[in-house]
């Protein structure tokens, strides 16, 4: 229970009957759980057999219990650099909101119009950590932890075509970085982000006890 | 210097000429500089032009400034799976050394052998940040992962050969661990992951004070 | 016939029409067969066309001959790391069991909770040969490769996205273990690691008389 | 002659005795001649065969034709992200010398420090072509393509490790930046870069005579 | 809007309501966009919700706004190797148009028969810039390249199977093209050689003035 | 201990002055080691140090203790395709000898000459264990899989150029290969085939006491 | 008309509805043509439209001629590895047809049975050309250039999974032959080897007039 | 002896001592052998050992027999791309001399400059086959293969760099070459392009008797 959750699925790999075993084995069980990488398709099918599931399809998540109360003090930005990032971004906040952790949300001020980004400058600099996602050539992390000095987690996304490599160059450009510091999850991957985001600000209030 | 440095040089793609220039620029600005990612024999070079810098081989770094007082309270454990991980263990520890963090080193504690890192349970449970380090497989931070609630930044290293992809396996491997929230950085990054705990101790400080 | 069957039909690459053909072509040689790969699409065509046949759908498998007795005195522990890597470990027990080998499995007991796994250290001892599944970081196989001295074939599996890379990523992680001795079969191919386990099993039997 | 010179010789694939007979020839056949991809220590090696050949070693080239008056009215910005960058951009400067182009160097004003590059931003607005340097993770293209107007080519140079990928994550990423209408060429090729210059600059001169 | 919208929308990677949101958006705003990327059926959906939009099937591209008047002198030729690399160049044609640029199209004169692409040297004299489009091996830049001296920008296709790598192939070939000064866009980024057209032409004109 | 050696050391990635520390450490626990990967320059130096060890320098290791008596009874039958392959197998056979196991080895029998494998088929059959070692196209493996029925491990080795891709083809090849139940390891690593059949062969005495 | 045919269509990345305009360009203009690449969806759309010609499914090709009387009097034998290779020997053959060149066929005779393809060695010997067909290790080829001097056109096919990369392993394998003198086409290129062939067989029947 | 040599050595992966001892039993066998990718200095080290042998320091090739009357009436035609490539021309012509084949060579007439190629039509018309060696982005083959008839083996070469990817972008781009019936060999691979002449050659003879 240490990470925020009793149980966490991840759906994509798994059949909507697999997915049907599972939670109801957990319900049973009577433990929370999150479930990630659900497919519209199978939210449709499983929401006629568990009507009381709270789904999200933005996020393609679904759990068993109400958002927590607000846990922790410290705040998260969620920043994407276009709009279609977003759906990482919700992946992100869902798991943000489940762990009870405040956040604020900046989408679509990638680099291609640095003004869309300058503009959030004072906004940014209240979060004690930043999420920043992007697709194509993933250079909004660079640009940010140039300019910030908080923990900066960068996603990379699979939006773009053709040498975007269904994501893996903003990961390998995220990674090799000439900004210092920046760390990276796996590709789309908004639940571990929120999850390092997590475990960052446990640190913190821990330390502030 | 908001980063902790006046100025920081990458040594690797630089020849001794351009390192020296760039070092007589800097002395006579009089700016603190840290540099990374020097081969032995360009320190031998750089050593006999200043030899009034401080110089660290088994690191492969250069700096002109002694190190300061430790400024920050809480620390760092470096993990590293086997002994061939060391020197890179070593550049992310001359990094915290510099950025005034306290640390502790456990080299050579890797999976293969799972009872070695059992033994320092309680000893990784008392740092604030967890650098773990491997090659090969790149198995470690799953573990550290599953078991831990710290933050974990993980670096992958070229040690290996054939399937090891010069460190892009371990990459790989820790980008899609299933130990939720783990972050990565570059392979043989230990300057970047000093960086990134760097980002996450100032923050634990700023919001104690 | 040396390697346990007459014939293995390997369905995935064949339309239904080429299987249709392949079978009909073996029942009138009276022939045994065993077909593997196949979808569970296919499977709903062929049992039309042959209600005699027994499938599989949780292995994918079909064949036109009973369960031999178990002609083998020494077992197979079957592990996987995950939930979604089982399908594969069905394949592998498909064939383990028309080869009349007997097997335990023990399913969902990968590293990021490494206790589950110590929780089976005695009754993975007692078999002669560990058929070790996973996907994502494929970090399994070490863990248990550092802790047992019997012969362990590793099966990385397609589970997992981004830098898993289709099971490339613990295909990888699998070869280049840490951990002595471990050899490794094709992603996702748990018909070729009973197969493996066949021919050691055999060599055991064989010596034994 | 069409494209600036008599004879270009591409030197990095050539062993010295090659470039001495191919230099030979050109020379008895009364050509001029330029000749790019020159490791410093061949050019000690032909230093000493050809005294009355130019060198340049800071952009591995060499010449049998002194620097022709400036031929073109309009300039070219040549921009790099780093210093380590600047080898690359000096065998495109040559190369517009050469053409009798004129040119202006901005050196290390990559998206790290944001600000170094918007204290060139008028100097930037006065040539017809921007020829942008990068290494790493390629960035800077996608910050100057979303300001400027101009015509931008991109040069992905070698510079970074792991995952830089010897120059492809920064060629990826260029291709695939989110500013419109950017082009690209080969990792390190200065030379190309300026020939492709070049190409528009005769285009503009040609419409205004 | 310096670059000749107000909005350009990528709609590869957004769902249908997606696009709907975003140009709902536009129009209040009383945005003029250009939206390029459409499936087929994409555009038959938002046919439905927008009848007063121009659709383009042969280019996948839709706008709000009709064909500018032709406010640029100079044209560009757009050429491609084969017949399936036509629907490449209609997504460039359409980007000119929206543009006001003029242009002249020659589909499926590649180098397997080089009479076919030798029989229009006189017309392609005349463009100012030259797009050229390619799948399969990319060799068409190289021919072009070695005969004229205009601008020369290289679009690869995904046409092609096995090696052909999905148009990385030509991608790479038209890099390392032997012809010199050729620069490179994405994968079957029409729109982007449009766009680089763009700028080029812009230049021209502007030095004209 | 368990696994034959009291400690394994790797010796390609370590420096000679690494490789030195370890082995005084080692050799005053009084521990029984043994060292592969040692280039043969690195040996020159470490025989320098200990005149005492046991180096070989076909294979590439040193031991500090004499071979066992030979503790198992079955052997393995050590074959390689080209005689480029040798080395590989000489890694092999030293790690069978310090093991105790009692092995043959068939050098430069592959497939483009298949007479010569023809040749040895008597032999090969009285071997519990064959380890089938081939670079280039990796072909020899299925052969000898498709006649004998013993565990076979395959070794892919880095011999060949090109396509050869530094041992990944025939390591993909042996993965993929139509022959049933071969197991594969690294690169290579003749090493871990030794081990892998010392697991094999351990089983079998095991199973005969 | 000098390589056998008026026109060459490759189907595959065209729509249906650009087939349909080329079909009818070519039989207005009274050319004969072969398309291969034909989808048998795409056959039954086509065969609505144009009844009247040629189609054959197997191996996905249309005409709109007779097949020609053999024109040539050596012939091809055409061999495949497994029977999920068949489909591409099909395309082979269907060339080879249309180009009046007789031929045998041999399938399913690979190297996993290695007495399947012995039992054929007298017929082989016959042909003036040998068409080798083989996916997963592709290893064939290698023993067929082993045994005959003649003509060898090795053909990848994309059967097999994982490893087998879609027809990349037994393409690497098949480049890098330890058998001399073995030519190869693209992955799963029946047609290609066909032309091959037809170009070694015109040259033979040219010498002997 | 079939196929013209009684032995063949590949040099590259055997050390001076593995070559010394192979030649010493070739030559005790009174066998003769061929010996190609010899490094100029390992050419250096053998020629001390053995001066009676044949070295060919331009084709890196030895061998103990003096070249055979020319014993094939047909003519082969090697032509190169650029000068760089030559060396792989080399060592094809070297094979084509110790085989007894006659041959003419074409060095550095690539399609950047397509007039130098147009200049030599008729001359390569003669030819029975056309070896095409071309490195970079390897587009020759597919202009010699749109405009000849003659069976063409294509050979990419190493040279280039960046996207040139070591020669596998011109060997991708010459397997899917859009000319028909074009095979390819390995990267570099003169020998083997020769050795395919040779097979279809002697089938050219063998017919004419
Ligand atoms: N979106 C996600 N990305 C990465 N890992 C996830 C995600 N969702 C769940 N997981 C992890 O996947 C593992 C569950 O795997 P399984 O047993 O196959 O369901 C747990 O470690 C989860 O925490
Ligand atoms: N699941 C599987 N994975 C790998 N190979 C298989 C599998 N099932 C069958 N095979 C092999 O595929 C080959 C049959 O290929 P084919 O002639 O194309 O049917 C035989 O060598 C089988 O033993
Ligand atoms: N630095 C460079 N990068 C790319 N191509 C170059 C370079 N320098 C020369 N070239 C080209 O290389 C070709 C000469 O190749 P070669 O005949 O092998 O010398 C010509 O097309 C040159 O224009
Ligand atoms: N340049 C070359 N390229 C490819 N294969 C070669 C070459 N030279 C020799 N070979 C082949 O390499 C094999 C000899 O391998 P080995 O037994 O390791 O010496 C034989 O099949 C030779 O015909
Ligand atoms: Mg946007
Ligand atoms: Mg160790
Ligand atoms: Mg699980
Ligand atoms: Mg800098
Ligand atoms: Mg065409
Ligand atoms: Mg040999
Ligand atoms: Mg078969
Ligand atoms: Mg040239």
């Amino acid at each position: 229970k240490r990470l925020g959750f009793d149980e966490v699925i991840y759906g994509k790999n798994k059949s909507t009957n697999q997915l049907i075993d599972i939670i109801n084995l957990y319900k049973n069980k009577n433990l929370n759980f999150f479930c990630t990488g659900l497919h519209p398709e199978k939210i449709n099918e499983l929401e006629k057999v568990f009507p009381d599931l709270y789904f999200s399809r933005e996020s393609g998540t679904a759990r068993n219990f109400a958002y927590p109360e607000t846990k922790i003090s410290n705040s998260v930005g969620v920043i994407t650099a276009g709009t279609s990032d977003a759906q990482v971004a919700y992946e992100a906040i869902e798991t943000l909101r489940v762990l009870g952790i405040p956040f604020e949300k900046y989408i679509d001020i990638g680099v291609a119009g640095i003004h869309r980004f300058l503009h959030y400058l004072d906004d940014l600099r209240n979060h004690s950590v930043l999420i920043v996602i992007a697709g194509m050539e993933g250079a909004l992390p660079s640009v940010v932890g140039g300019i910030f000095a908080q923990p900066i987690i960068a996603v990379p996304t699979s939006v773009g075509y053709g040498t975007a490599l269904s994501g893996f160059t903003p990961l390998f450009a995220m990674l090799t970085s000439c900004a210092n510091g920046i760390t990276v999850v796996n590709i789309d991957n908004g639940f571990g982000a929120a999850m390092a985001a997590f475990r960052i600000l446990q640190q913190i209030e821990n330390k502030n006890d």
